[in-house]
Formats: C-alpha cells, structure tokens, sequence
C-alpha cells in the first residue's frame, strides 16, 4: 500500500516513499539550482549532494542568502547513543564535516546521553561509554577542534537546561504526544526531551547576543524534532533553523533503516576484519538464483544492499560507482566477487578510522565543551 | 459541604479540614508520644510543634531512630517564587533552622527558578531576582553557613539535572496528571518539574555515596510531590524521605492560606511600617458589630487571624498567647488595640530581619553552591 510507512525519531517501518515523506513533513526538495549555489561556495559538491542522499532541507536558500551577504552560519547535528556507531551513523557526521571545511564555519556536536535511557531504558553508565566512544568516532573523521563544540546533555547541563526551561515553555504534552507518539504512560523525561535537542539550534545566538543561521545536517526521521523547535525558536525571537535532511542507509536486508541496536542488521565503525566479511556476506543483493541467471538477466543496483553501501559512503567516485552499477545491472559481478570487495572495502576504511581515532584520542577533549 | 476543599501545590480552595487532609494524603499524626522523642533531644520544642502547626509527618520515627543510632539526618526545604516572600512562608524555613540548630545537622535549600516559569508564567528575570531575595532573607534566619547549601535550579543544574534525569524516567504523565492537575495543553517543562524538585531529597546520598536519611519540612499543599518523590526515590536504591507537615498561615480575611500573588491578602517581608499597619487592619478578627456587644460575648481566637498571627509566629511564649486569646474569648482586648499590638508585633519583627538581611548579605556567597 502506498504510503504504508511510518518515520519518527523512535520508529522507522515500512517501505519509505522519500518524495511523499518530504511532502508529509513539509520540506522542500533538494534542486538543480540548489545544488549549483552550493558548488558555487564549495568549488565542487560532496558526492552525498551529488547523488540525492541529502535530498530535501528546509530554508537552505536563506543559509546562502545570509552567507553571501557575510553572515556566516554554523552547523549542528549529534546522534543519541542506544549502542555503538554504525556506519549508517556517519552520514550525517561526514557531510557535516565536510560544510564545515568548505564554509569555513563552526559545528555544535550534541551527544544527548539522557535520551535513550528515557525513550529506550538503556542504562546510563552503558549510555555514558557509549557516548565518549562516539566523540571520539566523530572527532575522528576531520572535525576542526578550533571550531568545533562536542558535549553530552548530562555535563553541559547547566548551559543547556536554561536554554531548555525556555523551550519547554512553549511546547504542551499534545504536541510531543502528536510529533513523537508518546502515551499517558510515557515517563516525564522522555516527554521533556526534545527541549533538550532543540537547544544546540540557537545556543550560539544566546552566546553571541545576536542572531545566527544554524543549519542542521539529520537524517529525515529527526525532522518532527526541528518543526518543533523551529516554531518554538521563532517565537524566543531566534533565527528558525535551516535543515539538510538525507535518506537512510539501508539495512542488510533491504530494509529501509539500517538499525543500531540490530547486531547483525548492522556493520558497527568497531567490527574486526572477519566480521565485517560475515556481514557483508549476508547483505541482500536480489542477484538472481543462480550465477547462469545472474550472467544472463542481471540484477537491479537500486535494491542492492552492496551497492547502496558504495553509493552512500565507501565509493565516492562517480566513476567508479557507475562501473559498480553498470556491472551489477549488465550481470558481470557476481554476487561473491561483489561482496568480497565491499567488505575489502570497508574494512580498508574501518582500518584508517580506527588510525584517525587513535591518533585524536589524546586531543578529545579538544572538541569536547562541559560546564 | 464537608471535604469541599482542594489542596495541591498549585491550588489551594475552600474550608480545609486538616484531618481529613492527613488521611486523604496517608499522613501520620504527630502524636504525643512524638513530640516527647523530639523533646528528649531538643530540651524543648518548637512553638510550633507544640501548637500542633506542624500536625502530621511520614517516618518521623525512622528519622529519629536512626538518629539515635548516630545516623544523621540531613534536612531539605525550599521555595519557588512566584512573587516576594510573605510571613507565611517562614514557617517551613524557622523550624527548619531550629532543627538544624538543635540537631546540628546540615540543611539542602532549593530555590527552583523555573518552576513558576512553567507553572504560572513568570518572567524568567523576574525569578531570579525574586530567588536571590529569598536566598537573602532564608540566610537572615539564622542558618549555619557552614551547614547550608541553597542552590537555584538553573545555576546548579549541572548536579541537580543529571539526578532528575534518573527520577523522571520512573514517573509517567499519567502520574503527574493525577498529581497535580495537568492536562495535555500543560507545557512539558512544568511536567518534568518534580524530577527537579525530588532531587535535594535524596542527593546527599549521592554525593556521600552511601544512604543518608532526609527530612522535609513542608507546608502540606506540597505533599503530593514528595508522594512521587519518596515511591521513586525507593526505587533507586536511596532512603524514602521522611516529611514534617504545616498547616497553612491563615491569610487576612481568614482564607485557608495566605496569598504570595494576592497582593491584599498578604503581608510581605519587605512591607514598611504603615504597610503592615494598613494591612493588619484588614484583617479578620470575627469580633462582635459593636465594642459594647464585643466586650459581652467576646470572640473567637481560632478563627481570629490576629489571634492566628500570634500563633504562628510573632508570639513564641506561651503563656502570653494564652493572655492574648483569652482576651480575645473574654472580650476585653477590641479589634483595635488587638491589631495595633500585632501590626508593632509585625513591624519590630520585620525591622529585626531587615537588620538580619543586611549583616549577612555580604556573606550570603557563603550559602549557594552553584556549579
């Protein structure tokens, strides 16, 4: 059934239909024109960019706008840990990253280490691990520790909550109870929760004392956070947010959302060498039954799970990745061959983020902001 | 109608029988029996314990056989402006002194600076004048300093959060909204509030690490947080805090409690001489029409709110309460002469506490803890 589909911050089910998800949430798509003014600043575009992974944003023209009228923006984003960082994760850390670099512009990195204990009943001592263990995985990929804030809603909570008493203000149980799904039964701190994540999003105007453009790089099943806080933000007197919003990695299976807390539905940025190849083994790929059948008919790299793990992250080469393509479509890579590579691939890239994360380890707290 | 009455933290209404209160709330009575424990301790008691202000408690016995035991209690009150303190609300704050005196024990003020933000709309900056000012006049009462801590929500979030966090997530909107009142229109920051609110009654434990028992004195419209508070605080491990509960300082015209907002109803602390004479003039005394019929039949020092005054506050003697209620009964002491008396009772106290303010208020730092 068209439309059969649900996206929230605590839920991603069925079949996702992007363009009809974009128009449920209000956003606007990602254009050509769009896509040109960025090149414009950046000299070439992000391969995310290019191939429509970030393909829908809200008020990314007046971002531009500003910035070309000399009123720079800054970025924020951050990720809830519930278990360790998958690949998945990285999307919206890598283009982050990569905005930063090219607009020469600062990045606030929130770890909520309350949420999931909330939302989800992780314990907080598994929470707090985890979330140094994902500073320094997104420390790790090229952030500016002069430009870069990193901090957890537990030890930066005296900034934060007086920020966040002036959300909460504005937002009733009936708007969270609509936005997130939540009961008469869900716990208070889960239904205060999202004061806290919409804090990060004028945090810098409060510091600054004047407005600042903050754009927010999520993955789409965030959104429903931001058109909250967007319309709470407004009415504090701030600049509203700007959003850049991406489609999820697939899960192993096809699935719409490669999920974290899935062990094995999920290739995890600390997997060894021999898990990542079992992994990838099991990755759905709809070749056909047989490599006779595959030769002669080809499969559909749409709806292969390696190829979208190229195409979202591990082959940033256009090129390239039409070759991955143009090879799985004509049935010349055969199912074995194909994993065999990604995995390789993959693992190369895992080798190298576990360099960066060592060599970072000792300047964490370079990045990392508390009260 | 009997038991026509409301009382919850944000709403006091209607003729409270306070029996039926203390049996609505599963409190126990502070019997004889108890005040002779306390006595034994203390050498004396309290005048308000001895007049049955403070009428009835939970686990006040566990408090003091684990005194007894040389385990130390720890005491914990607070105050969440919404407007100027008034003489009511000293009542929780001086046996909380005098406990601590007695007892030689340390004492855990909370000044939530956010919570009639959310409850009732005041202006943050409005709060936070109104909170040091209370800090200011809690301090004049004769608090030890090295004993003490007040701390306001907002500057000690950093500690206070990080443990809230841990409270809310066993509370659920169903609770609150029973608790106090909530609808689904009420702003999740005012359902979050009591996870700020439980904090103080069982962070000492935290910060020694091991159980340190808790006493609260309060007035009784509070009660309901420390219901939730002592069902969670069990659940974590910690000891249930132990309460000591007040009736309500009758306001002017002989309401159930005296009005913070209401600006008639009530005397403030900062009110100057001929304030407090206008407005003791006000007050109900149920006094006979005429001098003539007064001196006749006499009134009734029960429902006289001069006479109630007396009681609660500006006349610790005994004996020379009783001189002024049986005046009041035998209808020698007129309405006149009765409130000029209590309007100079009034004003020598104020005029005390002014001098009080003013010696320590260069030395009020020694009080807050801030993160």
């Amino acid at each position: 059934m068209a439309g059969d589909f649900k996206v929230t911050p605590y839920k991603v089910e069925g079949k996702i239909d992007y363009d009809m998800l974009a128009k449920q949430f209000g956003l606007e798509r990602i254009d050509e024109a769009l896509l040109e003014r960025i090149r414009k600043h950046t000299g070439m575009l992000h391969f995310m960019l290019r191939r429509g992974i970030y393909y829908a944003h809200r008020d990314l023209n007046w971002i531009l706008d500003e910035y070309e009228k000399g009123n720079k923006f800054y970025l924020y984003t951050g990720i809830a840990p519930s278990g360790p960082m998958t690949i998945g994760h990285l999307v919206p850390f890598m283009l982050t990253q990569w905005l930063q670099e090219k607009f020469g512009v600062e990045a606030y990195i929130q770890i909520p280490d309350e949420e999931k204990y909330w939302a989800r009943g992780r314990p907080l001592e598994e929470i707090h691990e985890l979330s140094y263990d994902a500073a320094l995985n997104i420390a790790a990929l090229g952030f500016d520790p002069e430009k870069t804030k990193i901090f957890f809603d537990m030890e930066y909570a005296k900034t934060l909550y007086r920020q966040a008493v002036r959300v909460a203000k504005r937002i009733t149980f009936s708007m969270v109870k609509d936005a997130f799904g939540m009961t008469n039964e869900s716990n208070i701190g889960w239904i205060f929760y999202t004061s806290m994540q919409a804090v990060p999003a004028f945090l810098k105007s409060v510091e600054e004392g004047h407005n600042v453009p903050c754009l927010i790089p999520l993955a789409v099943d965030q959104d429903v956070h931001f058109r909250l806080t967007r319309d709470v933000v407004g009415k504090l007197g701030y600049y509203k947010p700007a959003t850049i919003e991406a489609k999820f990695l697939p899960g192993m299976s096809g699935d719409a959302k490669m999920s974290a807390s899935s062990e094995l539905d999920t290739i995890y940025l600390h997997d060894d060498e021999a898990t990542v190849k079992k992994k990838v083994q099991r990755m759905f790929t709809g070749q056909q039954a047989t490599a006779e059948l595959q030769r002669k008919h080809g499969g559909d790299p749409d709806k292969c799970v390696v190829c979208q793990n190229y195409r979202y992250i591990f082959e940033p080469d256009d090129k390239k990745l039409k070759a991955i393509f143009d090879a799985e479509r004509d049935g010349t890579l055969l199912a074995g061959e194909h994993k065999a590579d990604l995995a390789k691939r993959i693992n190369a890239f895992l080798e190298q983020h576990r360099r960066n994360r060592e060599k970072i380890k000792g300047r964490l707290d370079d990045f990392i902001v508390r009260d």
